[in-house]
């Protein structure tokens, strides 16, 4: 995937963007469906190393950020993922974090929600395109304030290398922050890639990555949910989701794989949230909570009725 | 709004239908964004005397519902709005349903949801446009089925009307199944209705309503609740919501109304079930649930963070 990055050329439009002023965001992902959103300004096009990156400011959504035509985050309605895959894993733990790491999550979002947590002392974050931090940066200020936390290291480098290198059980939750398993983020969805994460995790820590929507990607979550059983066992596979109207059919959801303990007679059960709501930072300003909260939280679990029996025999808790 | 019914004129496309083969759905209640469908084949336009009526095959979609050039239906996931605005109310209840009124909802599929009820001996229907049972009956069976249950009467008229000339508290519930608040359905989402409403429904009764989502109209909804905690005094007002990908933002919730029990010290809290999850029903084929569990039932009104806080006053229990 290595190579130069090229300057966007001006005039060429940016995937999904059309003559009409409106982006159109298709994908074999959702074939014969596609969100579309009224552009006012397209403010950054470029090609990175990796992928398209585009940034527009949209008539009712904020600033977009698009990565290969693909909505990453509207100023909208971003927060509903960024808490949700942050504080469903933290704070199903049965002990307060002290050090997590994200894979991917460039724009600085998740980071800006684990910025509550007083008892962590480190973040990683292992990013592999640096073009993500450098744009949420100038155009995505209230997401790419998580960057700003002392506690933040920023390592540009392939994600899977990275927790493959990890100390054995260094972390105590793992949040995997990923674009949709085409392109780049194919490998994340991948059972060498998780585990590597179940290796880096500690007994009893979390691992939760981003995991599609039950409406369009049954069969992918199912895949999913049967590889992490594989890999976490002795633990617990779980699915939660939350909505989020700029994603694909309105919402995505959560896998979240609990590592075993061993000696310990039931694994953890993630839809009981065990630590308090965070709340403010101490060193940032994130402010308030605008989606999650504790009855979010176990609500987020209860799969509509085709969800559940697509997955019973696959899921842990559900 | 009564008129003579207009035929379609060939090649005149009906609202949102565009030049390359796709659906649009715009409305100014909800500008700068749009769903789009991929179109495989019009099946149906024509000009009732209250709207435009049209059924298109889609791509992915199944038969699509569209008034007013806006998704009604679709046949891939009506399923999740028909069972809950069917179920969070009948299920509530405190003692089994034996009479049911619906306002609106002239596709036919709320009706088949409340076939699953054995105890209910008559279902009322006021539908104001003929056109809708009549279109539905041809191009979307799997929904009209509700039709042919022997205890449903269904009433072309107007649904205002037809809830003033009830007998007082002669509904256990009512539904009211209505498109957006544009156009003929303007008025079902104003106090003379509701004040019909809560006469007709039978104290302990429920009144559920459909209510917009919270991703965009949360400024009706708060009106929308606050007129409704004036019109059932005593009583509780509640917002519950489900995920249906077609939906505007991916979202829909509804409004439970329920009207006070005198002498009664807490009114109905509709978030917990009361009645049996129900199955299949005795006359019609109506096939499993595919979204409606007890489970689902009580997480639906867990609202995100924002919405809780915007609602905290206007709401009995959320």
């Amino acid at each position: 995937m290595a190579g130069e990055q090229t300057p966007h050329v001006p005039g060429t439009a940016a995937k999904g963007l059309t003559a009409d002023g409106w982006f159109k965001e298709t994908s074999p992902m959702w074939p014969g469906m596609a969100m579309t959103l009224k552009v006012k300004n397209v403010l950054y096009q470029a090609k990175s190393d990796f992928q398209d990156v585009c940034v527009f400011e949209s008539e009712s959504f904020g600033t977009v950020l698009l990565l290969d035509g693909v909505i990453q985050a509207t100023e909208r309605d971003e927060f509903s993922y960024q808490e949700m895959i942050a504080h469903l894993p933290l704070c199903a733990l049965e002990s307060p974090p002290k050090k997590v790491l994200v894979v991917g999550g460039g724009d600085g979002g998740v980071l800006r929600e684990l910025a509550r947590y007083p008892s962590i002392e480190q973040i990683h974050m292992a990013e592999i395109d640096k073009m993500v931090p450098e744009t949420a940066k100038k155009f995505l200020p209230k997401m790419a304030v998580g960057f700003s936390d002392p506690r933040v290291q920023l390592h540009i480098c392939d994600g899977i290398k990275f927790v493959q290198d990890a100390t054995e059980g260094e972390y105590d939750a793992i949040i995997v922050d990923s674009s949709d398993p085409v392109g780049p983020a194919e490998v994340l969805f991948e059972k060498p890639f998780f585990e590597a994460l179940h290796r880096a995790v500690r007994p009893g820590g979390i691992v939760c990555t981003q995991a599609e929507s039950l409406w369009l990607h049954l069969d992918i979550i199912k895949s999913l949910a049967n590889m992490c059983s594989q890999v976490f066992v002795g633990g617990s596979v779980s699915y939660a989701y939350t909505t989020i109207p700029t994603y694909p059919s309105g919402q995505i959801g959560m896998m979240l794989c609990a590592k075993a303990v061993p000696g310990s007679s039931a694994p953890l059960d993630p839809r009981t949230p065990k630590q308090p709501v965070p709340s403010s930072a101490a060193s940032i300003e994130v402010g308030n909570l605008r989606y999650y909260s504790h009855e979010v939280h176990t609500a987020a679990f209860a799969l509509p009725q085709f969800a559940k029996e697509a997955l019973s025999s696959s899921l842990t808790y559900q």
